[in-house]
């Protein structure tokens, strides 16, 4: 066969977590925890099998689940969802992603994303016969030039992605970053896609800027959320996509065809943990002491460093250590020195003249502690 | 936004599970159990659990799982499927007929089905631009007319669709459908997409002819499973595919887009499950007792029925009872019956000259018998 996506190989993710797998180095490369995931809540997926939530949950997702979705985004972002329509339940947000593109996006779209970007939002554009309009943030801050974005918007463009708090650099955009955007969107009758899976790890006091907060920008606006990055769990695979009814319209229309529905014992599991704000209100102080205990112990290293201000994500710029690109740099790290990274230049189609790793510090305090003994010594 | 799939509406199975719920029906139309799922299945899943697995699983899936995968197809048709690159784990086989028609299907390609035909299939495809060819099968017996078949084939055909055993009708494909299969699909080059969900559900001594068996088909085929279908959990959401490497390739491009990877602590207790051939293999048995059971309890109804030969589905023919249209009817046994079916329209593009009923006999024998009681009536 011909293949529909040529140029694609197997990600970055799967390779260096087998990299580091293969020469016994700590993995800092994929971001997912090291540590549990709490006990209760695996006891309460263990009641819904009990109690026989075993068949086919509804195709939006369970009702339960959705409502407590709904009362979350309200009580922090002041905007009703009807769960009866404007909420699905997904596989993942890697799910809601590629069912949000699949429903809206078709031959001769232009899409718009800000690059370092997260890999799965170009291949699942071009599947769909769009066309990715890239607006490179650069370091050390990754600040987005909004004038730069209305000179890229075209009468093709029909969506614009964004990411915030932002994977890799921990960037966050602000209330006038949205502002900015909500403009923009209205103006040019674009959609917008809203990759919000980091939306409760955020440092410094700062506040997650919601598109579900912005009137006019919620109006056109997918927000896609993860549970697995909340209450460390990413191999369960569950998230959710809101919008308001006509978008979620389409996206339903699609979504049964992708997956029909998912997890039906996870999803009653979390319609019951979701009810304690504490259980996602407190992720940002546990990754924040995460965060400033990493870079206490980086203190003195040669590695030029911007904190993080939300994500579990830390960008470490090379460019004092070594003139290699960052793809021979991360591979050496992992094979000489024993610990695996991810290089940029993956988020960033290939350009490899920024010299930035990402390392994920989703880790145990002891960890992290081995990581920073290695990387500061180089 | 222009909807992409305009002709679509929520899916039958979502329409008639809510129609049942709402008149308190009997639900015999989606096909589920309603009996529990393996004890013993779900303390595995909860052992995965505390043990850990809660991270992200690898891409294709655990290898433990895909190397019992590949040894029961191995053990049952004779052909070795690679576990490393020829079988990708997936949420549901929903997840895996999607992944391989968005991995294949271009715009103007063809792709023949057989109507009535399970309702993802032609959505799917045109999603991706592709045009459906449907092939009618017509009551009561559903064969298939393979010169039929070589005539639809045409310079644009890219894929047959086939579904054995066969939801709605409960016809199996026997060894010469499959050669007659194997021949067209050489001369003409066609790939093949051979959805297997109800492998082990197969009546009266007959055997499952999998795409798999014949060597020169299943070089050119991708075949689905299901998990929740064998081992009476449809909630869970797991499921598989398997084809050759050089089809599994581009299925896993776009496989990692769609949903990375799938349930993890679950992946992790199949494996072990699955270990026990008594698991699947007893399960023609167990659903032959309950085919029987139902058949006799319908003696003497005005139904004419010719018995399922495989999947957990039996269809009626209500010509003698009413001249309605099969949605007419299979709404009014709802409201006024209280019993839920599946009109078979649905399956066959509309076409509403069969008085055909589809029911689910995966349910307790109480059930049956109370459903047997009133279709008697009719
Ligand atoms: C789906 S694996 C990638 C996990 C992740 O979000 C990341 O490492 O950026
Ligand atoms: C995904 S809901 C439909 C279940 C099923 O396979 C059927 O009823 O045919």
């Amino acid at each position: 066969i011909n293949s529909k996506l040529p140029n694609i190989e197997t990600s970055i993710f799967a390779k260096m977590s087998k990299m580091a797998a293969d020469h016994n180095a700590l993995n800092l490369s994929q971001g997912f925890p090291n540590f549990p995931s709490d006990p209760a809540l695996n006891a309460l997926v263990d009641q819904a099998m009990s109690d026989g939530y075993n068949q086919y949950a509804p195709m939006p997702g369970d009702f339960g689940l959705r409502m407590e979705i709904s009362k979350k985004i309200e009580n922090l972002h002041d905007r009703f969802y009807n769960p009866e329509i404007e909420i699905t339940i997904t596989a993942g947000a890697t799910q809601a992603i590629f069912t949000i593109i699949a429903a809206t996006i078709s031959k001769g779209d232009e899409v718009i994303i800000f690059t370092p970007a997260y890999d799965c939002y170009a291949p699942t554009v071009e599947l769909f016969g769009g066309k990715i309009v890239p607006i490179q943030l650069k370091p050390p801050f990754y600040e987005v030039d909004w004038q730069e974005v209305a000179d890229n918007i075209s009468s093709k463009t029909k969506m614009i992605i964004i990411n915030s708090p932002h994977n890799p650099s921990g960037m966050l955009f602000s209330k006038d970053d949205m502002l900015e955007l909500q403009d923009l969107a209205e103006k040019n009758d674009l959609l917008v896609l809203s990759d919000e899976v980091y939306e409760h790890i955020i440092f410094d006091g700062n506040v997650h800027q919601s598109a579900s907060k912005f009137e006019a920008l919620a109006e056109r606006s997918f927000v896609t959320a993860s549970f697995g990055k909340t209450f460390h769990n990413t191999g369960w695979k569950m998230g959710y996509c809101t919008a308001p009814e006509n978008l979620m319209k389409d996206f339903q229309k699609v979504h049964q065809f992708v997956v029909f529905c998912v997890n039906h014992p996870i999803q009653k599991a979390l319609a019951t943990y979701l009810k304690d704000k504490n259980h996602y209100l407190k992720l940002s102080d546990f990754y924040q002491q995460k965060r400033d205990f990493f870079l206490h112990l980086m203190e003195g290293s040669n590695f030029k460093i911007v904190p993080s201000k939300g994500t579990y994500f830390q960008m470490l710029d090379f460019t004092e250590i070594s003139n290699e690109n960052d793809i021979a740099f991360a591979e050496r790290l992992t094979k000489e020195h024993k610990i695996a990274t991810i290089p940029t230049s993956v988020f960033n189609e290939g350009r490899k003249d920024f010299k930035q790793i990402r390392v994920c510090f989703a880790k145990t305090d002891e960890t992290l502690a081995e990581a920073a003994k290695i990387l500061r010594e180089l």
